[in-house]
């Protein structure tokens, strides 16, 4: 069997679907977890989802994914703006990194047009919701085929 | 049968597949534009696929794709940084429009790293090459029928 | 009979009028033009209506206008926030330009603060819709005539 | 009848026409405001006409304008760059205000190319001299017809 | 007795309680200077309460205050981000001075985020309406005492 | 029994008091902490009073003082300046925050002040020591009073 | 007998010499202003020397010293940094301004560093405490003698 | 015989000449282009000369210049200073492009001292009229020759 | 025996020597701290080191390091360029802190040209791989022993 | 005798009177130091007059004028607003300089209005030609008597 | 015959040819002066070429060029991006000079991209290698023919 | 024997220990180079120490250091923030370069803060004293050992 893929997820993720439902619904992140696992399992691959509000814990979760898995989904969140310790976390591996966001950051604060993770993330997908993250894992998926 | 979806690149993306091969491929735009249709016609969907070097081109095929179509999937190419004339056509219309670019434009000089469109793009998909098209198809073509 | 006037408008002005009638109303560009004729045949003054999408052809017109017309007013659209080109025609013809726009363009985006035509006009007039149109007619008309 | 229309114009335009000539021309201040009041008396509208060099003065006179006139023609001169406290007071009321000047300020130093009145002005007209004012004026007559 | 304390507004706070009455309330500046007199009066100290739209007065006022007064509470309104005048006046007087806005002026345009009084107060309340003043009397008052 | 106020307290405040006495005084956190509780207890209101060093705690205790209590006093220290992800713990809460600062953060360094939590935050007080804890606790009594 | 010189002193220059006498010494105002009308009489040139902390009267005093002196020293204080309106005042006249601080501006706040009346003035002489006022004098007199 | 080089003008261009004989001179684009083919003749070398007003038509000028040419001198007028179409143009080809202007333009606007397209070119020339272009072309030759 | 010297190394450090040994070579951050304590010995010297990913770990234990130890050799890593509250542990400890780095910062991006803690350390030493913490415990050595 | 004062100047001043006389008249550098010379020697001082071109050169005068000299009247011509070098050597002195200029740099290029060596000056006199420096030998004469 | 061309290059360019011959070639700077010299004698011109590190002695032979030659070719090689000095010894000579540079100083880094020199330059030539200067050299021969 | 390591000092540092001991204590420049030829001996390396006022000196011993030396240690004063001709020098040489500073540069001005040199040095020792030559000259000696 391959290498897991890995889905991390930043700060404030964990809010997801618990709140203001009728605007961003009901979706939790593990409701989208458990999608994606759905989808993955098809293609007989392991996923591991995480999620953490704290800056050091995601550095050191993608420098263990750099040694355990084959690629990352990763939506730093509001450290994708300001932290550069995550950025050299992903300087430091060899894996494919697909960067994403829920909302399209471009619509919002001038602060989050800018992403220190952009520039060594393979590719970029934002404003999609759930699917962001969906977009990426058939991204990886079919590359991990072809 | 329903509106179609336009494709519309902006200037030198017809040069794609042209040249240097042993870096880009050998993939053209309209390689791109068939393995598209071929996707849309399993949906039965049309789609509408132009390209042009001409920024006052491209604000009327935004125009016209926004009178006549569904959805645009929109590779501005270098009027992405600088054209509000292309920016304010997106503001006309009423349909979705899905930015999307060949490379990952964070790599590249300061200047691409602002776009004057993804404020107005329902989502951004950028650095999967020829499958940055495809992933906004996918889209639609999922979003149509959810 | 004197030289004509020309009335010179830029990208998605075409669009006026055909949509969201509940905000902007339904005066189209046409509409504006008929108005504007019907006011400068009371003066015996010919105008010269044009819209384009496109750049070049703006240059293009107000270079024309100015071996042939008596004076422009020029409503450049998205192109006034980013077009040295146009900026560089009206320096090189002899006659007056009046720059109008529909909207109050300070109460935008910041990107639409500064134009590259004001420093070159004899004036600016913006922010009341239609009749911005209207007092740069009625200016040039008293100016010929006092 | 109805109210009155508040012609308030700032600092140094006292001077206007006073020194020159050959320039600026011998046209006062008080002259502009006398050809306004003979346009307006035709249209059986009161004007209020002042000047002020003081900025606070200004503030209470487009405090007053507000609760006793039906719009203002504001020349705030210099302040138009400078002063929060102005915006403030527009921002305070609820009659439209015509922001005008009688130079193209896009033409002089910098620091006259933003205002911090035009956001909150229903337009903006400049460079036509003492025909600034009569535009204004024009405007407001004709939208009070309307 | 001991010297008053100044309480210092300056340009269109004059207009509070007095328009939109549903959004802002009803009360008006003469209402908090009363409450706040009530407040003084029960811990023995004097008020005294100005407005001025003028920024000139505001400077005298302050240096005024500076020799009669044990402390001031002052709301410079737009001056705020302005005056460099008033702060230094503020220089010239070795009393303490609390900054008080009524709106959260951090919620507001970006050029209300920068205070040149701020470096010099004691402290800076905002975001409280009438109550910024209170807490800032409550604050004279109790270091007066303890 | 109402719902608890949350005093949370990020990086460094934990040094309070005990150190350089003869400037900061010998007043530790938990000093302020206690005079807080006998404060609220009065009004018959627990507090919770927390201090961590960790940007990801301090999100995590901010969303679940949202899910828990009526209000927070937040004093984020240093990621006052630069944590978006404690900006985005508010923006997924709905209860109000007042910010507060020991120091006048406007009279330290350039890059003390900008605040990310400000444009969020019901209001700020900042430069009154311990004392600015207390005004924002008395804020938030006679609002759940009035 | 000759035009006066107008000595035109702004805000907060009535503080001078009021306090902090270990600092700044115990000389007022009106001490310098005693001086400079000695050393003129001894050239039988009259002086007006004015101070106010009102930009629109310092505004006002410049207009009128242009139609009735022969030139100005000019200390504009904190207005030197924010006011476009005495700038104007100075390009509406004619005669000579020499621009003068107490301070060595320079050695201050980076906002005192500019000028909007360097570039009009005559010259500058800043830094040598009242003597700025003296040389600014001399060189007027020497000026008009030769 | 070799490939021909390509004499591209952009915007403007074509009104060289026509106008202000007393300041630019009677020589027109077509007297420079007719001059240069004469050169180009003595070494055997075609010229295709054209311009254009569009940016659009730029950059297929460009690209077939890429693949027909040996070379390219480009005066892309104001498109210079804006036009990153026209920079990912010669960014697709392979043959050296000399970037020519008539005037210095660090002697005009600050906006005409930027050029996306210098860092892509050969050399620049600028400054010597139609000079500019001989000296482009004898490079050219002369590199062909050597 | 004197107090331990604190050696911190921030975020990533912890992936030295472990992968891309031909670039970076074979030795561990864990290989620096032996080969450091071995020289600490010889002069009787402790040494405490450790390595986190976490901005508020590190925090804490500068914290910790200013109550038991006499100086810290500190590689903030990322945290170097972003991180005020590490400034601000510094500032409240009274123990000399040199500020060490693997790699010569200013041959790498703008990002990590500022340092929040250089104006705190005692000294900064860059560049020279592993040697960069030999140099700063052989400082602080010599200046322990002078 | 008193230790003499320096008159040092900087780059092309060699230049002055020797051409363009209509403009800037016939008056030399040498013209210059000959009448400061015969003002001194009325209060016994003797003057070091020089010029160079050289900004090394120029450090080593100021440094030499430091531990022989009384004063420094430094025009330090284009290095005023480029040399570091100069202002430490300012810096490493304990003399009094007094920075003048012949012409009003706040007249000129932008580039002009900022002076390294102001902030280190006594004083700063510009715009009064040669007068400068006449008016900055009194200033020290009379500062030497008093 | 005619007055000599000066020839005068600046710092570091002693160094030509002189090292990493594969890359810049083995032609040194007197290489350059000797081609220049041989092709200025065809036309009965005398060269005086020089070289120096030291921007003092730029500025001088720039003043002796300007009395003594009839033109200049400067490549002030560093000291064009930051010598205000040699900038206005160009102001202060009547001669025209031609900027030339080796290198094409756009495709290196961004603080080479401005040159003080240019604004005052006739023209500007760089990115022809050693050709920079001939082709500087026929445009002054072919100026001094026609 | 080996070829010797250059000690390259520049502007004002000849000044050290001259003046103000109590704050920089005796040491000058010339007891530094003496205690580094010390330490140098005992290693058989020779050392060529000079220092110079002079940018262009400067640019001069960095390219003869280049020729006849191993490696330079360079404390280039001032024009470390200023000179890209130094900058250019090092480019043009071979041999390691490591930039000292006595004082931490970091706590002084801004415009200290950057340095041309910094990128092209091997390593930067700031912040020691004369320390920092001396752990500069063990990191070359032990380089060259290993």
């Amino acid at each position: 069997m391959s290498k897991p893929i890995y889905v991390l997820s930043g700060p404030n993720l964990n809010m997801l679907g618990t709140r203001e439902p009728e605007i961003y619904g009901n979706t939790t992140l593990e409701d989208i977890h458990n999608t994606l696992r759905e989808r993955a399992a098809k293609s007989n691959i392991e996923l591991e989802c995480t999620q953490t509000n704290n800056e050091g814990d995601l550095v050191t979760q993608i420098q263990q994914a750099g040694s355990k898995g084959q690629a990352i989904i990763l939506n730093a969140g509001a450290y994708t703006h300001t932290s550069i310790a995550i950025a050299d976390a992903i300087r430091a591996i060899d894996i494919p990194v697909i960067e994403v966001h829920l909302s399209n950051i471009y619509q919002r604060e001038e602060f989050r047009h800018h992403s220190y993770i952009s520039p060594l993330a393979m590719g970029v997908i934002c404003g999609f919701g759930a699917n962001s993250y969906h977009l990426a894992l058939e991204t990886l998926i079919s590359g991990a085929q072809s």
